[in-house]
């Protein structure tokens, strides 16, 4: 027995803790927006210490992505974006596919919100600012890597809403190895050739 | 007074009917999409012969741009997509971003239905289909001519997207002519390119 210890805590439990902190994340970020959604507010809604989402998550782009079951974006971009130019725009677009064309892609559910609630849209729009485009820009070694970046991450958001949610055949049709192929090239130009 | 003339027809007044065929057009693709929706069946809800829909919108695509607030299809891409090659994507980026980034676009409001409402889903699929890549199909010089404006047509949605449901400031911020010359490269490759 603790009374000093908050309420739905269960110490030597680290599956429900996780748990405890993803529900609370979610909710938090949904109310409060990716900016305004602090680590005090979530671990307070968790009944955590911060300290241990810092443990478990790290960053806040990181626990939004776990809340949301996306990849960490920075450790998913870096090595997109630092290996060798050739190639780079093939990286994005087989990551990128790969992650938002399998069903119930949690990348779909993300935007089919934003498109109707406007707290759903300034949340994405945080999280793209920070955890995509904040990678960018320190990563990708060009200028006006923010830019580039979203450049090619409209592109492929509307390869998604093609796909996924209008189901155009000529974007549902291709495997994902092909629609790779035909949007490469594209990506490349604008992440590494003169805009 | 004319027992065999369909209720809601008023002869001489032009506006009137138009406004009742094309409410009457909504209403019908809402509920049945672009395939199943006929011109018979929009005539017998607006009350008016289906000649006088020939006669005051033409073909099913003009008669669905019109319903919805948006240019004519197959007039507005024919001069873009069968003018010079150089300035091709210029000149349809720039068709679709004037079209789609105005306050309370048309364009917008379909993304959102369809975004979390299937048959606006389907509607908008079918509509794609045959006004927009039948149009391609009819008239764009080169091979693969629906696949060439589907890849066109994903980017300009994400761009939309981005810029007017997520509004990210690296879209939101340039003006439409700085985005059509980010974007022109791209699509003038997609449109006449080796794909």
């Amino acid at each position: 027995m603790s009374p000093a210890r908050p309420p739905g805590r269960r110490p030597g439990d680290a599956d429900v803790t996780r748990h405890q902190i993803l529900e609370a994340a979610r909710a938090t970020f949904a109310e409060a927006g990716f900016e305004r959604a602090t680590m005090r507010a979530i671990a307070g809604r968790a009944g955590v210490d911060p300290a241990l989402i810092h443990h478990h998550f790290g960053a806040k782009e990181s626990l939004f992505a776990a809340a949301h079951r996306l990849p960490d974006p920075r450790a998913a971009l870096e090595p997109i974006l630092t290996g060798p130019a050739p190639g780079m725009g093939e990286r994005l677009a087989r990551f990128y596919l790969q992650l938002a064309t399998t069903p119930d892609s949690p990348v779909v559910s993300l935007f089919r919100a934003a498109a109707t609630n406007d707290a759903a849209a300034r949340m994405l729009r945080e999280f793209i600012e920070h955890g995509l485009l904040g990678t960018a820009e320190d990563v990708l070694p060009y200028d006006r890597p923010r830019l580039r970046l979203a450049l090619c991450a409209t592109h492929l958001i509307g390869v998604v809403f093609g796909r996924s949610i209008v189901a155009v055949p000529e974007m549902t049709e291709p495997d994902v190895e092909e629609l790779v192929a035909l949007l490469a090239p594209a990506l490349e130009r604008y992440l590494t050739e003169p805009l």
